[in-house]
């Protein structure tokens, strides 16, 4: 073969095994092996070996039976330990999860992906408690971003195990989860395509949460078309809906305010280079200030952060008891802050969320927002490691253009856009209001080759 | 004339006004002079005179050139004292907001009926914030229930001046809101229809909140076939789409705990009459336990009142400040508890809300949910003007019922079933699960005869 399968995109993989080309017990086989061989042992927490070979048995069967369930059947998959999946225990990257009750039964969108024919073949590495856009993870390691030629680099985070098991070609497509930007960070800085959805366009059941109002979820995977797919499986559908190329020029607005701030000069440079091919393609490019831009990080300073309030809450009676000796000390640390936002604060977030959600809407309209996913690239793991002053302004750096998405509930696709700094990945960040899902995904697939350039 | 213009319902006025047979003019002005002739001063903050006249004018030339707006052209209605109307100061009932910044536009849902050729005569009283189900208002007054002929009773709050206009055949229709009952409960107390949309159904631009988790609105009105109307007419339509009868029968769930803790016998006897009416009449009548009506009362004991979280955070630089002298001590004591619940308490309590819904909506599905609206007839006024702790515990009764539907997202219809103790009337509370308001109108539309026996 040419390349393994895990490094093959779902629809170069699916031809495969859809013509018969190759058996899914084979493609499972070879992907188990693959995340074996891998030397990086910090991007799995676990492998699901006997689940994973008998959905592929089932999916051979089928196929061998002319009862394909479509595309995605036989297609191996990984999932970020925050998942439940049946019979184990969920362990959102803790180590004081690690014993804990066991799932009853698959998340939701596992069990809709699994109809789907897919097989799970393990549970990737996370920040802990999907709390921090870095992906350093003292209890399970760091897995280290796969372009880091010069020294190890950081993978980006929440979703660190999910990025680097696709852009090191383990899995054609792994599933992570995104509060502040945990989805399309690791996926800009490990140079592979990623899609968080709308929060509430897919179910939450069985998924470990950080902060409920700003949780979604969504693929990492190599194509906007594969993102697409996945998709549709995750909402039940037997096939996608989204049109494939609008006849309309895109119609694509920059922020002006923010989200350039202290970014790296080659990020910029990428991004810029990236718009200039959109704009000779026919797009067009407005260049606006956005004023809730401005508004959420005041809010944040003002009255605490939505994240550290929802984490706080969730996380409470951990924080005061043994438990807390065994979590990272960065995490705990950012999750005490929310113990300081009363009651009435976090009710005036949540109505000013609704307001700038509103605002914002109205400004933007059926237009898309494009912006650097990340304003820097994958920064080396040691430093940060060891001054924990340098991650937290780190932190807030790499956090900062996604996590004013989540706050505003958009829909967003991170798409590669060339390398910068280091020739490391740069990811082009192409988002849309609440609920318009579809014709982001639309957007998304007819740019896509042009942002790649 | 048979009966005056105000105690029309809107479908009766609307055929003579239709026919030609009264111009829109002459009914404004009787009705803006039925109002002033009324002896209770305490039903109407204000009248509207001015823009009474000007909009009656104005249909009277629309009706004269053929150009009608269709039903509810030249209709009078009354708003409850916290929809924004354009040039005046909204009180919410309250004292210390009587001198504040006049509104600049009206309220959308005003605007809307405005559109519909609606002619606004004037506002009503309300509880004080609209923070009480009993209706007393120590600032302007506390509305007669007309139906009290032996001693003055409570007209329910909180639109309680909305209520009493109906009832005493002043307008056609009020408008209320409806955060814990405030309008099933005096539609019920005075003998009229009252429908509570879906939270999320209409516009809340312009509205006084009183907690956003909860609050809802609808109209307070004769015949469900009104408020159908009106429900149209303020989500923009020209004409309901609501369908007339169903051909199945009515499939009702009757809940077996909770609702008939302490209720009046004479409650439960009209209200069991209604619902013996109705299986003689073919409804499917199913008695059940609906564990969410246990879990609800046991939350607010452990962790606070999600409208008292809300409101005080409303309402905390108000009574930290002088004018929390001004306001009816009743609702400073009640708002005050709300500085108990702290931050995670609350997210609790959305939380458990959230769960909730989901759980009874899997149990009740798309059956409808039958039970007293109140638990008792309007008491009388003195004692619970003199006696705070006999008002907070009828407060608690009176809410009771109707307060698991607003937690629960539920819509709901109060329609007239009888009367209960002193011969005053008895509400039949008609519930659905969040977003089956056509359905619910559609049911209460089909089974109003029967209940109303």
């Amino acid at each position: 073969m040419t390349k393994p399968y895990g490094a093959m995109s779902i629809a170069e993989l699916s031809a495969l095994i859809q013509t018969g080309t190759v058996d899914p017990v084979a493609v499972t086989e070879a992907v188990l092996a693959g995340i074996e061989a891998y030397p990086d042992k910090a991007v799995f927490i676990s492998l699901l070996k006997d689940r994973a070979l008998a959905e592929a048995e089932a999916s051979s069967k089928r196929l061998k039976d002319g009862r394909s369930l479509g595309l995605l059947d036989g297609i191996p998959i990984a999932w970020k330990d925050l998942f439940d999946v049946e019979g184990l225990p969920t362990t959102a990257g803790s180590k004081v999860l690690k014993k804990a009750e066991p799932a009853r039964k698959d998340a939701a969108i596992v069990d809709l992906l699994k109809q789907a024919g897919m097989v799970a073949v393990g549970r990737t590495n996370m920040s802990e408690f999907a709390f921090s856009g870095i992906g350093i993870n003292p209890h399970y390691g760091t897995p280290r971003n796969p372009h880091g030629k010069d020294v190890p680099r950081i993978p980006g985070g929440s979703s660190s195990g999910s990025a680097v098991a696709v852009a090191a070609g383990l899995v054609p497509v792994a599933m992570g989860t995104d509060t502040g930007g945990s989805i399309r960070i690791p996926s800009a800085l490990n140079g592979i395509v990623g899609y968080k959805a709308t929060r509430g366009r897919h179910a939450m059941d069985g998924v470990y949460p950080l902060a409920t109002s700003l949780d979604s979820l969504g693929p990492l995977c190599r194509t906007v078309q594969d993102a697409v797919w996945i998709d549709a499986a995750m909402r039940g559908l037997a096939a996608p809906q989204t049109a494939r190329r609008s006849q309309e020029p895109l119609d694509i607005v920059i922020p002006t305010n923010i989200v350039f701030d202290g970014a790296e000069p080659g990020v910029v440079t990428a991004f810029e280079a990236a718009i200039g091919r959109l704009e000779r393609a026919g797009a067009r490019i407005t260049r606006i200030t956005i004023p809730a831009f401005d508004e959420i990080p005041a809010l944040m300073a003002k009255r605490g952060a939505l994240v550290t309030a929802e984490a706080f809450a969730l996380h409470r009676q951990r924080l005061s008891g043994p438990e807390a000796a065994e979590m990272d000390h960065r995490v705990v640390a950012r999750t005490r802050l929310g113990e300081k936002i009363s009651m009435p604060d976090y009710i005036a977030i949540l109505e000013t969320k609704a307001r700038l959600i509103a605002e914002t809407e109205a400004l933007i309209g059926d237009r898309f927002v494009a912006m650097p996913s990340v304003a820097h690239v994958a920064p080396p793991i040691e430093a940060l490691e060891k001054d924990d002053e340098l991650f937290f302004a780190t932190n807030g750096k790499t956090l900062g253009n996604t996590a004013l998405g989540n706050f505003l509930d958009w829909c967003g696709v991170s798409i590669p856009c060339g390398t910068g700094d280091a020739d490391m990945p740069v990811g082009f960040l192409l988002s849309a209001g609440a609920n318009h899902d579809e014709a982001l995904l639309q957007a998304a697939m007819s740019c896509e080759e042009t942002v790649r350039g």
